[in-house]
C-alpha cells in the first residue's frame, strides 16, 4: 500500500445552484435549521449550528439546480501548495481564484466529468451574534432546535459517467476508497470515498447516459437516529415532502431520510454512521443484488428508473 | 501552521495490566460485550463487535493494575519507517519487536514520563466464527447485545507529570491539540489530542506528584447516548458499580459513564461525541473554573482528591 | 356521555396458535427476548422481562396459525362478577373455566365474529429465577438484552366482518373508542379501542369476505424508537425477515416494525406511542385517503392485496 | 381487594403561584416549549403541544410561590356527581365553583393538609391557530421544537405532614397506591399514586415540620430519555440552571432532570417511565436506604437538608 496523500483535511463547503434562491434559503433555514452567514450578489452563504467556519453551504441563483462547486480545505498552507502542484501534474487544474466570502485564495480544478472543485487553506470563522453564542467552547453557537437542526455538512454524492475513473481520481488526491457497488458484469456503479474517519465525504453513482446532471444529493448530519425521525415529523407536518422516508443504508450504515429542497436538489439528513479509521478498510465491494442501499429491505433501489442506464450495462 | 506528520492512522489497541486476569476478562466480555480473540501466556486479547482488527484490548496479568503499552497503527509501511526515523531523532526510541498476536513488527518508544508506546503497520483481521458473521460488509460481526455492547475502542487517558511537555511530544508525532485545561496560574493541567476526526485518542491529566501511576482511564464507544443509559442499568442491575453515573463532559461533549473493572482500572463508556476535522480547531483552552469535565453541573471534578497535586500548584 | 364500565384493568395475555410450536417459542425467546414461564400439554407460556404476571403469551400447537383466545384481567373480584352478569345479559357468554396456568377461574365469551375472549381476576405472579432478579422493585427481572427485548404486551389487532358492530361490542365492555378509519362511502374499516391510557389494546380491521382468519397481528412494546431500529438490525442480521421495515403509524403515532413468526402469525414491535387519558378523546376518524397507517408516506396500505375486500365496498 | 372508584380520568391541570408572573410564563414558554392559551386577571393559562384541552397549567401571580389548586377531570358528568357525593361524605368538600377559563363547573375540596383540589367534567378544547395545526389527528398541534418541547403534564408532587393519611385519602378517591418509601422505624415518608396507567399522577413526600409549603414539584413529560438530555443542554446553554442534572429515579424508573422556574417552583422534565396497569401492582415499598430516588447512585437524597424532618423521625 503506497503512502497516501494528506493534502485535504475536510469537505469545507458545497455550492448548490437553485432556480428559487429565497425558497431554497428558507428551506435550509427552517427545515435544516441552518443560519445565514452572508450574501454576495446572487449567492447566500449558510452554516450549520455546529460548524466553526463561515459557511458550509453556498446557494447561488441559477436557471437549473445542481452543484456549483465542491470545496475542500487543505491540511496547511504548505499542503495546499503541494496539492496544487500535484493537481497540475494530473492535468486537471483550472487555476487560482482570489477566494470567496469566508475563505482565502483557492485553487480550482475539474473532475474527469467536469465537476468543479477547489482547495484552499485560509478560512474565516463564523461571527456568532451574542444571543447565539454557546457557553461551551466545543460549540460555535447554541443548538437552535429548528427543524432538523443539522450539526454539520457530511458529504456530497455525484453522478458520474465512469465510477472507476472517478474513484481513481479521488484516490490520487488522498481519499480512502471505503466501499463500492458492482453489477453482475463487474462494472463499478457506486463508490464511497473519505478523507477523514467519516464513511465518506464523496460518493459516486453511475449515470452512463449522463442524463441526471452532476448532483445526486448533498447530505447534512444530525447527532443520532432519533433526530432523523424527528426530522421526518417536522418535514411532513410542515407541508414539505419526504422523497424517501427514514430507513437505513447498508453501505455506511447511516440511518437516513431524503427531501427535495424547493430548488430541486435532493437533500439527505442522516445520523448514526460509524467511523472508519483504517486506510485499508476498503474497498468493501457490494453486489448490487445485495441491496446495499437499504439494510432492512428487499427492494433494490437500482431497480428504480433513475438507474436505467445501469440496467442497460448490467 | 507547519505541515503535520501523518504517520499514524488510528489507536489500534491498549494493553491493560490486571491483578485479576480472569475477572477482568469476564468484565470486558459481560459488561462491555467484547469478544475474546486469543490467549498467549498471561495475556488475553479482546475486540469489540464493530472492530475488524484482531484485537483492541490486551489484558495481561500483573501485580498491579495500569497500562502496559499503547499501540498505534501507521498509515502505511512507508509511514511506519518514516515514523521510526522521526522517533529515533526525537531520542525516545526503544527499538523493534517482532510483533504480537494480531500484528506484525512494531517499533516501541517512550513518552517523556515513560509510558510505553508502539507503532506498527501489518495487522491481522479478526477471524469471526460463522455464527457471529454479519450480513453487512460494514460490520465484522453481529452486534451481540451483551451489556454495553461497545462498538469500538475510543481513547486512552494518562496521568502525566508535565502536561505541556507531553502535549508537545504528541504534537510532534502528528496529533492535533484539540482542547486543553489550565489552572489560574496558567499551568496546563489537561490536554486532549487526536490523530483522526475523533475528539481525542489520547488525553492527559496532570499528576504533579506522580502518585497515580500512568493510567487515568481507557474509553470504549457505544453508538449513542441512550446506549450509555442502558449501560448504566446493566452495570448496576448486575452487581457492578458505577464510579460516575451518566453525565456529559463539556470537553469533547461526550455523554459518558465510568466503572472500575475488577482489576482496578477505570473504564469509560461513552457516546455522542462530535467530530473535529480542522487541524487548527484547537487548542480550545478551558479554565478549570469553567468546569470542563461536567457540562451541566457546578461541581468541579478538580476539587476531588485525585487532583490534589493540581491544587498545590494552582 | 354515559358512565363507562370499568370491569377491565388490562390486556393480560393472548393465546397464539402455531403449527410450529418449538420454532415459534424460539422466535419469541430469541427475537423478542421473552422468557418461557411454563409448559402444559401442547402449550408454552411466555412473558416479557418487564411483566409481573406469570405470562402474557400462550402459544399452542395447532394445524393453522391464528389467535386462540384473548384474555382480559378484571379490576377486582367484584368487577369480574359484574362483568360476567353484564356479558351474560349481552347474550355472548360461553361460561366459566377453572383457570389456566398462571391465573384463576375465568369467564369466557365470544365477540360477534366468534373471537374467543375471557376475563379473570386471580393472577399468579411470575417466579423469577435468582440470577434474573432485578435490584429495582419496579422491575420483576433484569432486562435480558436479547433481541428486541420487548418490555410488555401492548395490543392485539383482529380481522372482523363488521368493524362498527365490533366497535360497539367493545364499547359496551368499557373500551374507549379512540380512533377509526372510514372509506369514502362512510363504512368504518378500522377501529382502535383502549381500556387504559394506551392508544389501544384492541384494534379492528375490516375483512368483509372473512378470508384472513381472525388475527391481523399481536404487538409487543419496547421502550423507545431507537429500540425499534435495533430490533430491525437484529431481525435481519439473524436471518429472519421484516415484513414491514421500521416506519411510523399516523394512527396512534407509534414507531413500528413487523415480522412474521415461524408459525405464520404477524408480530409487531413498537415504541413511542403517546398516551390518551380522556374518555372522550375519540373517536378521531381518519379517511382511508389520509393514509392513517403511515405518517410519512404517500403509499396507502389499504391499496395492498390484503384489503381487497375493502376496495369492493368502497 | 375492594372495587375501586373510577370518578377521575386524568390530572387535568395544576395552578402554580409565582411572584414573577411574566418571568414564569417566559420560562414555561421558552424552556418547556409550552403555548399560552389565555389570560384572565393575574393568571396566565398554558398548554403543552401534545395536549388537546385548553390548558394544563395556570400560573397566578402571588406573593410566594407554591401550588394554587390541583384539578382532576371526571370520567363523565355522572361520575362527577358521584364524586361530589362521595367527597361530601368524606367531609372535606369546599363546594362548587362556576368553572374557569377552559372548563365548566367544578367541585372543590381539600386534602387533609389543606391542598386545594377540584374535579370537573366539561372541558373546552384548545383553539389552535392555523399555522400551528398538525396534519395528524393524534396531535392537536405541531411540535414546536422549542426548549424541552414537553408533550404533556405528567404529575404533581406534594409535601405532606402525614404521608400515610394522604395516601389513604387519595386511595379513597380511586387512586392506585403504586409505590412507597419507608424509614427504618416503619414510618412512610414517600408515596406514589395513580389514576391511570402512569407511574403516578400524585406523589407525596413527608415534611413533618411543615416547613416547605405544599409543593415539592410539578412534572411535565417529554417523549424519551434523549429529549431529557437535550433539555439539559438547552437549559444550561440558555443561562438557566439545573437543580439536578439528568439522572434516573428508581421509583417509577423515569429518566429526569429538575430546574427551578423564576417564580421559585421546582419543575421536573422527564421521560421513559414504564406503565403500570394492575390495580394491585403496588404498593412496592422501598426502604429509604435502598436509595429509591436514584437508580444508579449511592448518594441518598433523603440525607439532604430538605429531608431534615424525616431524619428526626427515623
Amino acid at each position: 500500500m503506497p503512502k497516501r496523500n494528506h493534502f485535504i483535511s475536510q469537505l469545507a463547503h458545497v455550492e448548490l445552484l437553485s432556480p428559487k434562491l429565497e425558497e431554497s434559503v428558507k428551506f435550509f433555514r427552517e427545515v435544516l435549521g441552518m443560519e445565514e452567514s452572508g450574501r454576495v450578489g446572487q449567492s447566500v452563504y449558510m452554516r450549520a449550528w455546529g460548524e466553526f467556519f463561515h459557511h458550509s453551504l453556498k446557494i447561488t441563483e441559477a436557471k437549473t439546480n445542481g452543484v456549483g462547486h465542491i470545496s475542500w480545505r487543505a491540511e496547511s498552507e504548505e499542503d495546499l501548495l503541494d496539492a496544487v502542484q500535484y493537481i497540475e501534474n494530473m492535468g486537471c487544474g483550472k487555476g487560482w481564484i482570489d477566494g470567496d466570502l469566508g475563505h482565502g485564495r483557492a485553487y480550482q480544478y475539474y473532475s474527469p466529468d467536469g465537476h468543479l472543485e477547489e482547495i484552499f487553506w485560509e478560512v474565516e470563522l463564523a461571527e456568532i451574534p451574542d444571543h447565539l453564542k454557546s457557553k461551551w467552547r466545543s460549540r460555535p453557537q447554541k443548538n437552535p432546535s429548528r427543524g432538523a437542526s443539522v450539526r454539520r455538512l457530511d458529504h456530497v454524492t455525484l453522478w458520474t459517467s465512469d465510477v472507476t475513473r472517478h474513484t481513481n481520481f479521488y484516490k490520487e488526491l488522498g481519499f480512502k476508497h471505503n466501499e463500492g457497488i458492482v453489477i453482475p458484469n463487474g462494472t463499478e456503479v457506486g463508490s464511497l470515498l473519505a478523507v477523514s474517519s467519516l464513511s465518506h465525504e464523496i460518493a459516486l453513482f453511475a449515470d452512463f447516459r449522463k442524463e441526471h446532471g452532476q448532483l445526486n444529493h448533498l447530505c447534512f448530519a444530525v447527532e443520532n437516529r432519533d433526530q432523523v425521525l424527528e426530522t421526518a415529523d417536522y418535514v411532513v407536518d410542515n407541508g414539505y415532502r419526504l422523497e424517501m422516508k427514514p430507513f437505513k443504508h447498508a453501505v455506511g450504515e447511516a440511518f437516513t431520510t431524503y427531501a427535495i429542497e424547493p430548488g430541486g436538489n435532493r437533500i439527505e439528513i442522516y445520523g448514526g454512521s460509524p467511523l472508519y479509521f483504517a486506510p485499508d478498510y476498503g474497498p468493501k465491494m457490494w453486489k448490487v443484488e445485495e441491496n446495499p442501499n437499504d439494510a432492512w429491505d428487499e427492494v433494490n433501489i437500482f431497480e428504480s428508473a433513475q438507474f436505467d442506464s445501469i440496467k442497460e450495462k448490467a
